[in-house]
Order: structure tokens, then C-alpha cells, then sequence
């Protein structure tokens, strides 16, 4: 199995220690490793490393590679824009296939947590092997324990059970809900939440590309045949530009007749928030998560992270406070989504030096 | 009239704005200047600049030179330790009267706020008139307005007024009282508040020492004896190392029987903590006081203070937040008088660079 980790974007919910150079997936945000370090962890116990390849931003690379000491520059593949994640993976797959034409590829967020890594090996041989049998574009569905209305789900046919594990043909990819509505996904029994990985011959994805996206299939085309030559980095540079931004969900999986899911046992996060990284810590007898320089007198219930600075609360309950750098955020728990919002006004202001 | 600072004491209340360095009389806490530089501007408008002495430890002195440009620093008496306040009132006492044994010496704490000048004056100068005609110790009260819980008070005879103003007869000091205690002075019409300032004949107050603190009389008597000569400092070095602790208020005020108020109708706070420094400051539309680089979003009735690092606080209430160097203090309102204990444990984990 190839494995395309997607390390691009930028965090801006854990502002203020998410930066532009320093998004969420390269932060040590729970755990004590990065969710990038971590999956590229649970990875190598799956495939060969050299297989294993990163999908980022320039700005990104010299960090991605501080954070990870033993990744090889060259599996890292440098994307000119982000573009979300069709345009990403297709140029992934177009460099593994010129390659190795016959290539199994899996896909994989480099930001969410999953801690049960033998359930995930499960999982992710059972998507291979299915992948390498079929015509098929797997994706992994996580069995929803609550009605989240962060996730986006994936519905699929409850009779349509193939394999031992539980590979499913699907029905409908449906956006994050509304509360009611992710009630009604989670009593129907027919729905998983979308983990956003995948799995596929490279030919079949591409085959797909053809089909529903083929503008992008024919720029992806470009961009292939130059692979290995001098000229490529200018051809990257000019088809990229013309390729519009879409996400693999909604350019691809969403219309493809062949997609399946795979039933993941495995515990998994999107992390989406602070709110979900103080869920995901244990807390101390006052129910707090106290990180670094923290000093707490009748306070309960909060997330408290500096490393440098002192921070002394007392007498509060219920509060997200984070120092980083030159910034501190507080906010109560539960508010923890609004954080964008201060990216997006230091952005409108101008305040590069927070960013 | 001669005036005397008192400007010692370590201010716990207002960390981390507050350090050893720097007590809250130093701080601009309120109204955009220092509180000494407020009191002393204060007592400009009423006596001649080369008549105001300030007492203070070492550590405060260059701090204070700073802090008043213009003030000389010949005016500045250094005691050798904190003793409270009576030895300071006392050696201040000692030294103007060695130059002046007519002297009537007002006496005043520098961390006190006060706004309106023209009744500060006019009482005063009430209390200057009787000091100077009448053997007596002249305290100055404020009609209280709430019954507050964290100030002395003073008993006065209704039916002892004297002059036109108000100078009354003293009946008793009371401590902080508790609720129902405070709700009862308040309610009787006898009670002021006890605003730490007092007027005198040099003479009369050191006939008090001679009576009520016979020990410390004497220690002062040697002191003032080798005032203007080489030893001096030594002198008063060896003195005031067996001098005893002792308020004024205690040691003096409640046992004389020559004590008067006179009834101050000025505003005035002891700006005792940062509750009161939130009260004190004028509101924004959302109640709240931000001073500096603070971004608020979705935030009530809080005080957010920052010089330096950016403070966001997003979905947030009735909360107090100050940055100051490397520490943050993040309190709910109504709890601020916790604040020293934050202090008292950096003491005990000798965390002195937060101190």
C-alpha cells in the first residue's frame, strides 16, 4: 500500500498556538505528538515508509520535516496553492502512478486522532484488500456514538454487507447536520461519520477523475507526462493556476457509483476544537487540564496550557485559556468554535504577527 | 502645613501588575497616573513642594524618583525596614521637627484615590485650622455610602461639632467589621469611614508616643538627637532594629483622648483590589474595561489589561484578566481578593521572578 498523508491548510481554531507556519496537525496538541508524527506512526506499521508520502504547502515543508526527523524530503510533495482536497490527491496519485501504475493508494488526513491502532490496522487491510480486488472507491466510516453536528456522515446500504469486517456499498454522503437531523442518522443505524480517509487502485481514482472532474484529470494529465523532466516544476506552476478548488467528497465520492465503506472499530477525532482536546485529556481532580506553567486555586473544569508564561486562575470554572508566544486566548468552554473568528479579525486588521 | 507620604508595603493585591519593585502605589492603576503621583499633585495645591516628604523602604526609592520627576530626592526618608506604620509616622515626625519643632504635619497614604480636589482641600484646610489651634490628633472620615465590609470605620459624637465644616469628637475606632456589623454603622449616622489620613502639631503627636509608646518615643529621641551628623545612619540603623511593629491606628488613634475627625465630604477609595479598580473605570457598551491589546468577542462586564502580549477573550463574563510581563491572572469578579494568595504561594515555592 502507498499512503498520501494531507498536511496542508491552515488551523485556525487553535489560534493562538495554531499559526500560518504552524498549523493544528503540526502542534502537540494531545497525546505529546503531533497528530502529523502520530499518523505517520500509525502508518509505518501498516507500509514500507518509503511508500509514504506527504501532500503539503511550501510553507509547510521545513517544518514538516523538523517535525518529522526520519521523512525523507523527497516523499514530500509540494502542492503550488491549496486547492482543497481533489486537485491535492489527484497530483499525489498522478506522481505515485508514474511510478507504479498498479498502485493501492490510501489517503489520510494528517489532523485527527485515533488511538486504537490494532483495530485501525484492521480496518485499513480490509479497505486494501478490497481496493486491490475491486473496482471500488473505499472510504472509512467511523459508528457514530453521539449526534454530532461537526461531522459530515456517510449512509450506506445495510444489506449490502461483503467480507467478514463489514465492507458496505454506500448510499449518500450527507454534510454536517443539524442536531435533529444527526439524531435521526444515529436511531437509523445506517449512517457512520466520515472520516475523510480513502482507499483505491490509482487507476480506478483516476478513472473516476476522468469522469467527473475531467478538466482537473486533464491538467493532472499535463503535469504527469512532465514528471521526471526539467520542465516539470514550470508545468506543475501553469496547470495548477487554471485547476479550480474542490473537495474530493463533493467532486467525487459524492457522484461515483462505485463507492464503499469500510466499518471502522477504531476510536477517532476530527479534534476540531479546544472544546474536543480538553474532552480527549484526562483531568485532574478538579476536572481541569493544566499544561505547563499553571497555577490554579478554586478553579474547575478547565483547559490551562502556557509554556512559558505564568498563568494564576482563580476562582473560575468552565474556561479555555491558551498562552502562545505574544497571544492569550480565553474563552469559555463550550465557545471554543468562535475561536476562527479572532484569526478572521486579526486577518481583516492586518495583524500579520499574530497569524 | 508639612505633608508626609507613606509610601511602604509590598502590594499583594494587585499581581502580577504589582511586584516587590513596584507596589500598587506605583502602579496607574486608575486615571491614567500612579496613585502617588496623584496624591502628591493633591497635596501641591496645598502646601509648598520643598514641605512634602515621602517615607519609604530602600527597595522603593529610585522607583519613586522615577515615578515623581519632579520631586527631590533629599525630600525622601528611607526607613530601614517596615515596621507598620507608627515608627514611620514617627521618624518622619522626628526629622521635620528637628527643623521645625512648630510643624503641623499632615500625613498621608499614597495608594488612596480621590477625585474631587475641591473638598479635598476644603477639609484639609479644616483640619489644618483645628490641628493648629487645639491640642489634638485630627483623623479625616468619609461619610460612608454602602456598608462596606473591608474598611475601618470611626465613631464620632453627633453632638460634639465643632467650626462650621465639621470636626467632631472621636468615640471609637472600629476594625473591618462583618456584614451586619457594617449595615448597623451605616445605619446609626455615627460612623465614617477611617481614611487613613491624619493632621497634627508635631508636638501633640509626639506627646502621644511619649504616653502610648513610651519604648518607641525614646528609640526616636535618639534618633532625632543625631540627626545632621556622620553617624546618623548608624544610629538610626541600631534604633529602629529594636523598634517594635505598630500601627498608628492601634498604638496611637484608639487609646488618645484628644482625637477629632473632621467630616471629609470628598470621594475616596482604597482601591483594595481589582474588583474595586473594575468598579472605578468607565464601561464600555458591553461593561467592559479593556486597556490595551485586548480583542473581545461576545464578552460581558469583564476587565481585560494588557500592555504588551494580545489578550482575545471570546464568549466571556465577569471576569478580570491582566497581563504583565510573564505572568497572567485570570480571576472571576468578586473573587480578586484571592489574588494575594497567588503572591503567598510564589512565596512559599520561592518563585521569585514572579514576585
Amino acid at each position: 500500500m502507498y499512503a498520501v498523508i494531507i498536511a496542508g491548510g491552515i488551523g485556525k481554531r487553535f489560534w493562538p498556538r495554531s499559526r500560518r507556519e504552524r498549523p493544528k496537525q503540526l502542534l502537540d496538541i494531545v497525546d505529546g505528538a503531533s497528530m502529523l508524527q502520530m499518523t505517520y506512526e500509525r502508518l509505518k506499521q501498516l507500509t514500507d515508509e518509503k511508500k509514504i508520502y506527504i501532500i503539503t504547502g511550501q510553507s509547510l515543508k521545513d517544518c514538516i520535516l523538523k517535525n518529522l526527523k526520519d521523512f525523507s524530503e523527497k516523499n514530500i510533495i509540494v502542492e503550488p496553492s491549496g486547492k482543497n482536497t481533489a486537485p491535492a490527491i489527484g497530483l499525489a496519485t498522478t506522481l505515485i502512478m508514474a511510478k507504479d501504475p498498479q498502485a493501492v493508494i490510501g489517503i489520510f488526513p494528517s489532523d485527527h486522532l485515533i488511538r486504537d491502532l490494532a483495530e485501525f490496522k484492521k480496518a485499513i487491510n480490509e479497505g486494501f484488500r478490497f481496493a486491490s480486488d475491486h473496482n471500488a472507491l473505499v472510504t472509512f466510516g467511523i459508528k457514530p456514538t453521539r449526534p454530532a453536528t461537526g461531522y459530515g456522515y456517510i449512509q450506506f446500504d445495510k444489506n449490502s454487507k461483503v467480507g467478514e469486517g463489514g465492507v458496505y456499498k454506500v448510499k449518500t454522503f450527507a454534510e454536517k447536520p443539524n442536531l435533529e437531523t444527526a439524531q435521526r442518522f444515529l436511531e437509523s443505524g445506517e449512517f457512520f461519520w466520515n472520516s475523510g480517509m480513502f482507499i483505491w487502485r490509482g487507476s480506478n481514482i483516476m478513472n473516476a477523475y476522468k469522469l467527473l472532474l475531467p478538466e482537473i484529470y486533464e491538467n493532472l494529465k499535463i503535469i504527469g507526462e512532465s514528471f521526471g523532466n526539467p520542465e516539470y516544476e514550470a508545468v506543475l506552476k501553469r496547470q495548477w493556476s487554471s485547476i479550480h478548488s474542490v473537495s474530493v467528497d463533493y467532486g467525487i465520492m459524492e457522484k461515483a457509483k462505485n463507492v464503499y465503506v469500510v466499518a471502522g472499530k477504531f476510536d477517532w477525532s476530527d479534534v476540531g476544537s479546544w472544546d474536543a482536546v480538553y474532552e480527549l485529556q484526562t483531568k485532574d481532580a478538579h476536572g481541569n487540564v493544566a499544561i505547563g506553567n499553571v497555577f490554579t486555586l478554586n478553579t474547575t473544569n478547565s483547559y490551562l496550557y502556557s509554556r512559558k508564561n505564568l498563568i494564576a486562575a482563580v476562582g473560575v470554572s468552565d474556561l479555555i485559556v491558551v498562552q502562545s508566544k505574544d497571544a492569550i486566548l480565553i474563552t469559555r468552554r463550550g465557545s471554543s468554535e468562535q475561536v476562527k473568528e479572532i484569526v478572521d479579525w486579526l486577518e481583516r486588521e492586518k495583524k500579520s504577527e499574530y497569524l
